[in-house]
């Protein structure tokens, strides 16, 4: 860019106290009045963490370090990024404030870095995990609207370790995707496969995130849980887990995801079942009835909450696209 | 970590408006109360602006995203996460409250990503950069310390780009270091070497951070400088650069590193300095008097300026080595 072009004011002998209103400055050159909006925040934030911490150069460095080991041990298969997200609770923060649930739909939850889009498409029945290790276990769910009303043909993804407590994707010899499916609910807003009975798992701490972990004194344990992620054109996406009430990390999951509402009891096949599914009897059994919100009541509750928090906060907003930006009027 | 042992409250159910307490309390069982301060502000800050810019879900990936490609491009011979740092107002601002400097002494100003171990020692008189087409020019300065003694046997680390504006590691094909080399100041203080006249260049800017600095309309460019750093024990680490006045960029650094006390006018070798360091009459000329400051006189104002500071944000801290931490008694 040509020099003579910066309309901003000289910026020179630039201290502790004038650094922050200076980089705000500069980058409100920036046209994008959202994207400007997230990086004043940002800026302020980075600089009042220094600020307030007095961060010194060598703590500085180390995490320079730390995002830079964080983002060299990331591959096609491993996140290390969204797992440093997850084990900060800014995960779950990101998903509550994005997907609202109104009252009676079914709570989302943290995404984890292993979802891949490498599943295969399965019909009603079909097996998702093919390790012999597992105790089998049958999921009977249905997907209905916040009416009542069955919701059909909706994309639903599915995935879970193995009994090893590994997904697939963490296997280095690994021929192709298993512990998960794609699949579809029926004409009546049901579905059913088979699988087994979920373990928990330690999330990989063999890098960057299970070394701060192990500072901060923190295990890297899950409890016991089964992700699903719906997906229907007018519904707002739906990515939740279920998870195995009574298990030892219930309370103190490494990524913050239990909730509740979304803890179940898995029962036991009865011969009715059985015939009807053509499973063993005695197979572990999980039901669970999800609730989908619509895209429309989903982005309204998303608005009006944004507009009471940020008004609660004394910033004065204005929602463009669904997002808020400073209201200068 | 065996569950049993996990002795904070139950961690479930938790929502937009709880999650950062809840964070804070399982990183509180962290053993060291400065990491435990760090990450506190920490988690903190980053909820906060989540919060705050009711961070979209798309958002978030595209921080993952170019968190990730940041970290993917670093190398041993170049830093993105350090580049990052700078073009956010952050090197700066953590260098001034590490470095503060009493009246009378040199102002510190950001280390940049350029620096590194492989410069050949050089000894007074030497040139320390090989590019035939760059201007030579004469450098002749001297380190006191505070009272205005020559401080002898200093390590000074001296580097800067060739006449297009790139470091050697920036070159593909190099064979070794150029335009960068260590010396030590001698027993009256002074120090005096070749170079190169130096020229305005654009930080990398074919990365992520370059992409950062388009879409906020930013242009990449570094005024014309000459970097310093100095070593010796009991006196404070002096990260610096002299800045040449005048240049189109002087005040609208891509990283706010210029400072009016290090801005420089360039003058020409006369008769006398050429015979007298033998160079050609008429090269450029650069001088300069360094001032350094004890370690303990800087880590004295350091913990006065912390505690300062922080007492004025309504943060009750003790500084414990020379860091603060929080005060609970």
């Amino acid at each position: 860019m040509d020099p003579s072009q910066v309309t901003i004011p000289p910026l020179k002998d630039l201290t502790i106290d004038n650094i922050t209103e200076n980089v705000i400055l500069i980058n409100s050159l920036c046209q994008d009045a959202r994207m400007k909006y997230v990086l004043e925040r940002l800026v302020s934030h980075l600089h009042d963490f220094a600020r307030e911490t007095r961060l010194s150069s060598d703590e500085w460095m180390a995490g320079i370090q730390f995002l830079t080991a964080t983002g060299k041990i990331c591959t096609d298969v491993r996140q290390e990024f969204i797992l440093l997200s997850d084990v900060l609770g800014l995960s779950l923060l990101v998903d509550s404030i994005n997907h609202p649930k109104p009252a009676n739909s079914t709570e989302g939850t943290v995404l984890g870095p292993f979802h891949t889009h490498e599943a295969p498409t399965l019909s009603q029945g079909d097996s998702i995990s093919h390790d012999p290790a597992g105790e089998p276990l049958l999921v009977v769910c249905s997907v209905r609207d916040t009416q009542g009303l069955p919701v059909t043909g909706v994309k639903i993804d599915i995935w879970e370790t193995d009994s090893t407590g590994h997904y697939d994707v963490q296997h280095a010899d690994r021929e192709g995707p298993d512990g998960r499916c794609v699949m579809r609910s029926d004409a009546a807003g049901k579905f059913w496969f088979r699988a087994i009975k979920p373990v928990p798992y330690p999330i990989p701490h063999d890098g960057p995130v299970g070394q701060l972990l192990k500072k901060l004194h923190r295990h890297p344990y899950r409890p016991s849980h089964m992700h699903f992620m719906f997906e229907k054109e007018g519904y707002d996406h739906l990515i939740t887990s279920l998870y195995l009430r009574n298990d030892p990390y219930e309370t103190s999951d490494a990524v913050f995801g239990v909730k509740d509402t979304l803890v179940v009891d898995l029962g036991r096949v009865d011969g009715a079942l059985a015939a009807q599914y053509g499973i063993a009897e005695g197979a572990w059994l999980m039901t669970y009835d999800f609730v989908l919100v619509t895209e429309r009541e989903t982005a309204d509750l998303r608005a009006f909450n944004s507009k009471v928090a940020l008004d609660k906060l004394g910033r004065k907003v204005r929602i463009e696209n669904g997002l808020p930006i400073p209201d200068l009027d």
